[in-house]
């Protein structure tokens, strides 16, 4: 690690957050539940299973079109836990509040994590509360903390992705983050972009219930589809083909991309769950997936493969194939 | 709640936060675990029984007498376990940077965080890194959150305080707030006040061994001994009766809050507990607590009577009784 200071790219879910990870937190933190750096930590606990996990929250604007950052700071910890293929038990909320922050801003967004919860069925059963001198915090800053019980034999992990399994995504890519993008900078693309902020942990369950034996299950969040591909690639060494036309992109999202320069696949979810799945499962995978709500455009995006481990390959649209790297650069900071 | 804006008195530990969490987080969150208000919730998990608390820590500055964000990120979440009389199993994580900190800065209090998390035996499973950009946040916050097991018949609780109980502290009261409050004004007070920042789960253990019967633990954090009490006090529905002159002060906390106008009642600690106990196990309590290197200076200081509920009464060093309020105002912002 060179770099003399923290830099927005540490925070944006591409390389130098991922270099970030390995080279401090996991030097100095490093454990067996901690390095297998999934979605949420598997903790053995008396004959039962846990998973645990935490996000900080720190969009900006707090209100986009489809959700808020309470909305946000729920869900996305639900997710963290559906990826683990455990259902969520309880949720911590702490709040970093910046002094002269109207009430009514925080009231909204308790309103919305209470809704959000209660929608989920699970109850937010610890906080803290800070209050920061004015200009040492941007309004509002949520971190919530989960835990699930996982019930299957084995969670998912994003080690287990297995030569000859199958790549499987619940819906369209990119919807979050140009949401976010668009209202925070004032772009209109022609209609508006809705986050697809949404809880996986139903999804999850039918899937699971359909396949039991999934292997990798990752909520592509910051760095988009490519970083969570890249990760799952280097923690199972494996390589995994996709294929770019199989991914699920929206009219809307990828016009938006297109004018930004933006690749969609880049690009935040906060509804869309990535599975890995063997192949003897994967139609019922994926049927299993369309029949849900939240899976309806679930797509079969590629494939695992033994070689070369810790890569992404994309087959493009126009026949080639393309290393898929995992993201530099800023990104699009404060997405979630 | 007739304010229109967030005061720094709200997340000071004191009336305002105490009306912020009553009148917005348990109306829109309210639940059993979380109505409790103990430092953890307690959530039954199959036959266990687990621990679940989270804290945000924006201490300023970073680097303290006797501490750093990190060592009391790490040792203000064991805290809140060992209050629920649990042992921790599991702690996680959440960074918020601002762009520009130090890389050497996030190092240093990762390796503190990690030398604490070792000296307590309790592995850090899970973890998240934002970046904000320049101005947006002060240099570093850190949520932690944790997971403990609780191994008592009944877990301590708030709730419990019963009127004839004997009240304890397991030692001086003020030295972390007051350590924080001089180092970062730059005051000094003769010789140079250190915070008691420090890990309390084995005190609570060798005090559980000794009274397994203790009915509340709290660690008096913002806010001080006064919130602390004032909130048993409320919680159990009693009144609590100390003596001023049995509370634990030293010699350099108490000129340093003279001189500053300051109660040190009022100022936040980060390794004391306050333990409410049966009068049948209170002489074991004291000696267990003695004993332990972190509580040699262990005091009865008071006992809890029927009424008036929800109040705490103080015998002053003249021998006057007055009533000890919630603390109200500012307090020390940033302590923690």
């Amino acid at each position: 690690m060179n770099d003399q200071v923290i830099l927005l790219a540490h925070g944006a879910g591409g390389k130098k957050s991922s270099e970030l990870v390995r080279s401090l937190f996991l030097r100095y933190f490093g454990n067996p539940a901690l390095n297998i750096l999934g979605d949420s930590a598997i903790l053995d606990v008396g004959s039962r299973r846990l998973a645990f996990t935490t996000d900080a929250f720190v969009v900006d604007p707090l209100f986009f079109p489809g959700g808020d950052i309470g909305k946000l700071a729920v869900f996305g910890t639900v997710n963290d836990l559906a990826a683990a293929g455990a259902r969520p038990i309880a949720l911590s909320a702490a709040f970093i509040l910046e002094e002269g922050l109207e009430f009514s801003t925080l009231e909204r967004v308790a309103a919305s994590m209470a809704e959000s919860a209660s929608e989920v069925g699970v109850p937010i059963v610890a906080g803290d509360t800070k209050v920061v001198p004015r200009g040492s915090a941007d309004k509002m800053f949520i971190t919530t903390s989960g835990i699930g019980l996982v019930s299957g034999e084995r969670a998912p992990s994003p080690e287990r992705a297995s030569p000859g399994d199958i790549v499987l995504l619940s819906g369209t890519i990119g919807d979050h983050g140009m949401a976010v993008m668009s209202c925070r900078e004032g772009i209109r693309f022609g209609s508006e972009i809705v986050s697809d902020c949404a809880p996986l942990h139903d999804l999850v369950a039918c899937l699971l219930d359909a396949a039991p034996n999934v292997h990798c299950l990752r909520d592509p969040t910051r760095g988009g589809l490519a970083a969570a591909l890249n990760e799952i690639a280097v923690q199972s060494g494996v390589c995994i083909e996709i294929d770019e036309a199989n991914v699920p992109v929206s009219e809307d999202v990828r016009t938006a991309c297109e004018l930004l320069g933006i690749d969609p696949l880049h690009v935040a979810n906060e509804g869309k769950m990535l599975a890995i799945v063997p192949e003897s499962e994967a139609e019922d995978a994926i049927a299993a997936m369309r029949s849900h709500p939240l899976g309806t455009n679930a797509s079969l995006i590629g494939k695992v493969q033994p070689s070369p481990a810790g890569r992404v390959h994309m087959r493009t649209s126009i026949g080639s194939l393309r290393i898929l790297d995992i993201p530099t650069g800023d990104l699009l900071p404060r997405i979630c």
